[in-house]
């Protein structure tokens, strides 16, 4: 998926994105890198909101699932259940999420069971980064619900 | 504190705040209770983005922990730490988040952490409700740290 695709869907689609300023630095089966800057952002301490940090990560793990499924040919619709987020450093400038499957994931099982049961779960995660450093961790569980066709 | 002041100060200081529409309903001790519409926090499946609903939960965890120490007069700067969010329902109109000590919370030992040692974490979580029923639940972990004197 051309990342300029991907940007103007979540544009379009998710207005907070917008408002938010996300832009999409890159989009593969791998990974799906995103971006904002610090000013529509900001709280009362300088730093990134922490809702808006959340967000970031929630996006980029949201869109790396869709983008894997779209591109697969599994057309569903993709609902977050749960996640865990950690915030380790304050962000003060331009940061980035990126998101991917997690070590041991199981993708063709996760695949095998959304074709068989109609609806399957994974976990996706997203490195939250600022000044090249780790700012924040999101693990998120998301459910996919395959299209009746 | 009166939830004009909460309000203004959530707008001027957090600007996704604003973008969010979030309305502060209530503000006492025991809860802060703020709304947000379907509208700016829309996603691609007419439900409010989860991105969104994990922001408004924070900020009423947040905003509750902040006017308990204001309140005491334990001038402080609030940092979250982590969180989990349950994603319940699909929220699919105008939603609220209601923020709570948790059963069984120390604050009298977290105000004397915080006083002993410049530094105290606690545990705050938020309800999300629509239509009259739990949508979603955030506990949040915060660190506060005394201001110098």
């Amino acid at each position: 998926m051309d990342r300029d695709i991907l940007q103007s869907y979540l544009h379009r689609q998710i207005p907070l994105s917008t408002a938010m300023k996300v832009e999409v630095i890159s989009a593969t089966m791998d990974n799906v890198v995103l971006s904002a800057p610090l000013e529509p952002n900001i709280n009362h301490k300088s730093t990134v909101f922490g809702g808006s940090a959340s967000a970031l990560a929630i996006l980029a793990a949201w869109s790396l699932l869709h983008l894997r499924l779209e591109t697969e040919g599994h057309a569903s619709e993709i609902v977050i259940q749960s996640n865990r987020m950690d915030y380790d450093q304050p962000i003060t400038g331009l940061f980035t999420a990126t998101s991917s499957l997690p070590d041991g994931a199981d993708w063709a099982g996760f695949v095998k069971m959304l074709q068989r049961k109609g609806m399957a779960r994974i976990e996706i995660g997203s490195i939250l980064t600022y000044d090249e450093k780790i700012a924040g961790r999101l693990s998120g569980r998301f459910v996919a619900f395959l299209n009746q066709k």
